[in-house]
């Protein structure tokens, strides 16, 4: 079975000067993998080059494009025609296994969400990244799809979040952890720590609290947490790791001899920030839906789309939906069978 | 006026062996300070040397310790002597201007609310601390004091915070924020939304929402957030840290050559360590409450209680806890005002 993904080449802060070079640049390093670019045919076919006759790319046109400030409202009700909701319409209709956007994330929510409709048992989409950690690295969300989350909802996350890890990652049983605080007396508001007991129910592997230094003690395979505090979170930490390089650079640009010995350390510095280069961990899953929706960075540039086109199209060689539908369709039926037997 | 600061010396991972010598240096950089030393006689004076007879140092015995596990709700109950109590009190009966303890913070959040009681306007002390940014540094709370935050809670905290910032750093009118995810649609969930139109009314120099790398970005002077994502971000911010920090070390001692960039690099790394020293920046003060208490990371060093040493005399000595309260007095006055024209 051939895998194929739908990129929404319009979408992001550059569109497709950055999502067709891209695509070219993906489908050299997956040989097996087949592309279908959306978006308009104009803009798209002249960066195509030599690869436009490649036979495993494909053009669809879309006439649309939707803003990266658009209102979500209006994009879902009056861009039919967007490149985004063409792309989502493919992983619909089933010509195409996982879509690709880096546009505007309420709208990709949204619409994914309009199209592809829920899983049954989950109530809302969640938003799952990879994030580095000392060990390797934890799959975290939600990442700001949903402000407010009840313990049912961190639950789901949970199941989703640990499906998916068992799937592309091949790793049986991952670890859960529930994000939290570990002040005496104040151990997490009461959402967390009903969330922590429905968890600790689910046949999952949790172990429990995680607090903020153990994602990236790599405590946990997955973590969740409702989207406002994943959201804080994640954008903290890219904040604190852009002040520390820049620091670092102009550190070792300070003067002649400063530079001199950045240049003798280059290796070494090349070497530390591609192990924790963001770009090698673009590509966030919306989760919950019946089919795969990858968001991109708005601001990625041709390494990081590669990134996420590649996570689209691992997601759906492993089967990662299946796994996640699989598990609600079991937990489901037993919540019927209790409701029954109550 | 002299100013005093009182010592828990038993609190902390290291106790005495940690906040004896901190003291002790701090009494040589500060030669108006004085300080009251506060724990077992026993333990504390045969490690003051030469300083045991220092006209500026005072120990004060107290026969009990609050352990750093010790349930909080006992520590408050049962030991009237430990050292944390002790120090607590005689800021309370105007001994000392200041208490710092490195002890159990759940513990010293209690019998400091306990014993200085809270500042009238002002419903639950709040954790703030300073943050180093690409700018200089930014100043956040609640650090993990309260869970659940109510609007009006968060409207307190950038009172407090901007009077704490406006007393210490000489600023006028310094900018607040508040931390919130910044998606379309899906902007905050309500408590931020309602916190962030009291503070729009405030007449604090309000700037609106921070995102997380905002703080990082040093996008406002004050940063309101609740307990529980304030904990996370500051926990998750120094895991982060760690984790790189760690990486980089291990990167240049991978060989011969990389130790020798690291050796020639040095002076450069020693610097860009020195900025972000997280000692630098220990010592949070609990806010709201009718007294200054300092809360040291619980494994402080020498370096790092001396840090926090200062941040209390230095709070102390700008009159901090005048501001705060002269600006909640109004703020009081002025409702009881509009209570009764309402």
């Amino acid at each position: 079975m051939t895998t194929r993904i739908a990129i929404d080449c319009m979408g992001g802060d550059h569109g497709p000067s950055v999502t067709v070079p891209a695509a070219v640049s993906f489908l050299a390093s997956h040989p097996a993998a087949h592309l279908i670019l959306v978006g308009q045919e104009d803009a798209l076919r002249p960066l195509l080059g030599a690869e436009a006759g490649n036979a495993r790319l494909r053009v669809v046109h879309a006439s649309e494009v939707v803003g990266m400030d658009e209102s979500v409202a209006l994009a879902l009700r009056n861009k039919k025609d967007s490149s985004m909701r063409v792309a989502i319409n493919l992983v619909k209709a089933g010509e195409a296994d996982a879509c690709v956007s880096a546009g505007n994330t309420g709208a990709l929510m949204a619409i994914s969400r309009f199209v592809l409709k829920m899983l049954p048992g989950i109530d809302r989409p969640a938003i799952c990244t990879a994030l580095p950690t000392a060990r390797g690295h934890t799959h975290m969300l939600d990442l700001g799809a949903n402000v407010d989350c009840g313990p049912e909802h961190l639950l789901q996350f949970g199941i989703m979040g640990a499906m998916l890890v068992e799937a592309m990652e091949h790793k049986e049983r991952p670890t859960v952890g529930i994000l939290n605080i570990g002040e005496e007396e104040i151990k997490g508001n009461e959402v967390v720590k009903a969330a922590a007991d429905l968890l600790r129910a689910s046949g999952l592997n949790f172990i429990g609290n995680v607090e903020g230094d153990g994602i990236y003690k790599g405590e946990a395979d997955v973590i969740v947490c409702d989207g406002f505090v994943g959201n804080v979170v994640l954008k903290a930490s890219e904040g604190l790791a852009q002040m520390l390089s820049g620091a670092l650079k102009s550190e070792f640009r300070r003067n002649a001899l400063t530079t001199l010995a950045a240049l003798i350390a280059l290796p070494v510095l090349n070497r530390f920030r591609q192990r924790f280069d963001h770009r090698r961990h673009n590509g966030a899953i919306l989760l919950g839906l019946k089919g795969i929706s990858v968001k991109s960075h708005g601001s990625a540039d041709v390494l990081a789309f590669t990134h996420a086109i590649a996570r689209a199209y691992d997601a759906a060689e492993n089967k990662a939906l299946d796994r996640i539908a699989a598990r609600m369709g079991q937990l489901n039926a037993a919540q019927l069978t209790m409701g029954e037997t109550a």
